[in-house]
């Protein structure tokens, strides 16, 4: 298995916690997205979005990180990310969502760079729209929480935690006050004991730079 | 079971051909997002995110469009929305994220809003900025889409129709040049001869106002 991956990218790091906790051996294809590397006609040629994750499974490739995590789960039950009953699965797949089309979509690279490009972005209101978007997530988010510490919905991790731990990550990367949100940290804090999330940090990737 | 819905919400909108499409009966309760009132402490009490969808199903509250569709597949399996292939599966969970976490998550109105008060939104900019992260998308879609007419994946609807037939009403609504997509325009043609798209169509629905 081949992922293609950029160390900062949230949706690739989702994709290595997911791999890494599946016992799942893969390849890193690192393409730096600072570098501009995902516009190069070879990697086009994979991924016409010009975006990353993408894994390559026997020939098959997958783009998109939240197809990817369900095609891992159908293809490779063991050591599931879903919950067996359906009220918590989808408890999951919801909080996965908040952070996957609610928050992120709105603050990555890409985003940014439009921003910059045509709005006059300043550094100042960089920081508004980015935390504007996360408080507006974790707050949901942070009210789902049933105050249990160790994951988001059941015990052990699901897609919900696959998708928080890198959004959180990136907000303390920002620095975006995380002191309303003191399960979410209780959350963040216990995940980066386990190896799965220790292995899939940005700092942990061979080819960051 | 009732769906809370805005005519006009575009992931409403493929809650709706799903619902529809397996047959299943549902009481529309209409949140008109015009008129702010998601933020009424009723509707806070159903969903603090203050958004629309949510699906009540036997006392199961169910907030984001995509859960929503996972939960609908794997309760009510008959008219299916997945193919049963993994392969093609994938590939509609991939068109369908494109949509979901690509190009809807920029242009609703809660994003345009935000740009308008914070970003000194115009007019002119406001086109641009939607039209950009439709472009985007649609130049994935379209690339992928194998040059079959009536459905983007199968020979019957999956998840990647129920997301991009809202988003090409969206792209109409917003005067978006069409013509460099003609296969996304033949699926969306052929899609509105069926009674579950049409049904689900804003102007279809009893509460717009």
């Amino acid at each position: 298995m081949k992922l293609y991956s950029y160390y900062r990218s949230s949706a690739a790091y989702r994709v290595r916690i997911a791999l890494n906790y599946k016992r799942l051996e893969y390849e890193t294809i690192p393409i730096s997205l600072i570098d501009k590397e995902q516009f190069s006609l070879v990697f086009l040629q994979i991924n016409p979005q010009a975006r990353v994750p993408v894994l390559e499974d026997n020939g098959l490739i997958i783009t998109q990180s939240m197809a990817i995590l369900e095609y891992l789960e159908e293809k490779y039950p063991d050591f599931p990310l879903l919950p067996t009953s359906l009220e918590k699965r989808t408890l999951a797949r919801e909080m996965a969502n908040i952070i996957a089309c609610d928050i992120h979509p709105l603050n990555n690279l890409s985003v940014l760079h439009f921003l910059k490009t045509h709005f006059d972005l300043s550094e100042e209101k960089k920081f508004m729209w980015y935390h504007h978007w996360i408080r507006e997530g974790f707050n949901a988010i942070e009210h789902r929480l049933a105050g249990k510490t160790h994951f988001t919905v059941d015990n052990s991790p699901t897609f919900a935690d696959v998708c928080l731990i890198p959004q959180v990550y990136n907000a303390l990367r920002f620095s975006f006050d995380m002191s309303p949100y003191p399960k979410i940290q209780a959350i963040y804090d216990a995940a980066n004991h386990f190896d799965y999330f220790i292995k899939a940090k940005p700092e942990n990737q061979v080819e960051r730079k």
